[in-house]
């Protein structure tokens, strides 16, 4: 294959993984999986997980795309599924019956009814295949699914907001504002991409925030509300109370924003059951505030080593940073 | 006066900058001025002011520059001075004898002694003036001498360096390291630029760090060593010790680094003695170690709009961030 050829690939497996990303905390139990199909350098379908998890992405762009993929090229950010289910068939077949050429996947699915078996049947039926294009984007876009799959719980998200001298609030509690409007929009998008979202029980009562989504068309995504609490009995009307991070596990979805505070963040960092870090910093000293507590660390070159930058962007005068485990 | 030639003023002076910025921390009591002789869009003379306040910056330019600075543009980052001292003669003077034909000046010189003075007198011989090119940065290049100035004491930069979560060290003090060779590399430039530099009491016990610059050629530049006690019997050998901030208005030297820890930083906060904040960050999360204590701050909103972001860079794994006072 030609070098074009494999940037092609690569570009065209960027914008199925941007459909894909449109599922993400919607998905669940299935894979927020997104799907182009080229024909000629043009897109003649385009498709990515429905919320709930069906149609699969690859049907809503065969749909699409009718008669035009036959001879197409199908990049899909997921091995295509090898299994029929009563919700619908195999995406594997539905491609070699739409007379696809070829077939590039970003990962294979890890899911023991397919894993491999989905290319596999596609090559036996004549389908040239790829798999490994933009492999790491895949797994971070799919984060949720994967997290699900290998740990059996969310894909969990620790929020902070934060001075410059590390206070999450001032020593009484009070924490409006330590950022400004366009970092808290900011987390109000992260929100809507999450089914679950989690506070403390300080938080809750000082703050008693709504933590739902309001942004303009993102309200009907405001994520269920946890508390983690020692006081299980009656949590307030519209939360669901827990009191430990591991029973998340349990709970639906596959996507969880622990949003604070110190306590809440410290209990997730301490089970080690934090995926990524998203920072918010002010540019502003606060000094004697609450802060992080211990989160069992017995020296400092144990800390090194946890965590990489993985994107990062200036909002006002506000900083936002994320980082996920090396 | 054109566009290009605007543009080529800033350009020029910019080089004069940094010529200045080499004798930063070392040019007290005299402010550290850089200055360039250009003629026909050549560099005919550069010169900074030397160890100790002189030679100034436009008599070690001229004296290198000789019968080429005849008919030559200087650029010079303060006003030139008009008076003559018992050190050496008035430099707006040397500037007239020299046949310079025009002077660009960053910014007037605020002292007494010239305030105008210098440009009037060279207007007045027939050269051409302007003032006020890249005025900001003459400001900061020049800060510590301009708070000396102002305020009566040197430019104070705090230096921290600290975990995502604020941490300035373990609870127990322990902070070898929080951060990697790049940023401890960085701090001994910065501090090669600093006549002084202070500590607090606790750091000094728990690290007993030598504070050094140890860095190659500039170990020669290693600042004088304070130490924040309230026991200012029986310092160490080597170090000086104050009870307070407002100490360091005695001192001699333009430049303070504040290097920590948690005490100290808190102390010249509280007193609104800090000019400059150092932040170096690194990639980990402590909790539960110690964070800057309180520095008198009532409410959030108080907090706000006290700090600009002037600079940022990446050193290895860890973020260098600069903030001036806004």
């Amino acid at each position: 294959m030609g070098a074009v050829e494999a940037t092609d690939d690569a570009r065209w497996m960027a914008a199925a993984l941007s459909l894909g990303d449109r599922g993400r905390g919607r998905t669940a139990p299935n894979p927020n999986v997104g799907c182009v199909i080229v024909m000629d350098g043009v897109v003649v379908g385009r498709g990515w997980t429905q919320a709930g998890g069906r149609p699969h992405a690859e049907a809503m762009a065969l749909a699409m795309a009718g008669d035009k993929s036959r001879g197409a090229t199908c990049y899909v950010t997921l091995e295509p599924c090898a299994h029929a289910s009563p919700r619908g068939p195999a995406c594997a077949d539905l491609l070699i019956a739409a007379g696809v050429a070829r077939v590039v996947a970003a990962m294979r699915d890890p899911d023991p009814r397919t894993d491999g078996d989905g290319l596999a049947r596609l090559a036996a039926a004549g389908v040239e295949t790829r798999c490994g294009v933009q492999a790491d984007a895949a797994r971070r876009s799919m984060a949720g699914w994967l997290t699900r799959q290998r740990k059996g719980r969310p894909f969990i998200t620790l929020k902070l907001a934060m001075s410059l001298d590390g206070c999450l609030a001032m020593a009484d509690g009070r924490s409006r504002w330590i950022t400004g409007p366009q970092a808290r929009a900011h987390t109000h998008l992260e929100r809507s991409r999450h089914e679950m979202i989690l506070i403390g029980a300080r938080t809750l009562a000082v703050d008693a925030p709504a933590l739902d989504v309001r942004l303009d068309g993102l309200h009907a995504h405001s994520p269920r509300r946890l508390v983690l609490t020692r006081d299980t009995a009656a949590p307030p009307d519209g939360w669901q109370a827990i009191d430990s991070p591991e029973q998340v596990r349990a709970l639906p979805g596959d996507h969880l924003m622990v949003e604070g505070g110190a306590g809440a963040a410290a209990a997730f960092l301490a089970a080690d059951m934090v995926d990524r870090l998203l920072l918010y910093r002010a540019p502003i000293l606060v000094g004697g505030g609450l802060t992080l507590p211990a989160i069992g660390l017995a020296d400092l070159a144990q800390a090194h080593g946890r965590w990489r930058l993985l994107d990062a962007r200036q909002l006002g005068v506000d900083r936002m940073e994320a980082y996920e485990r090396a």
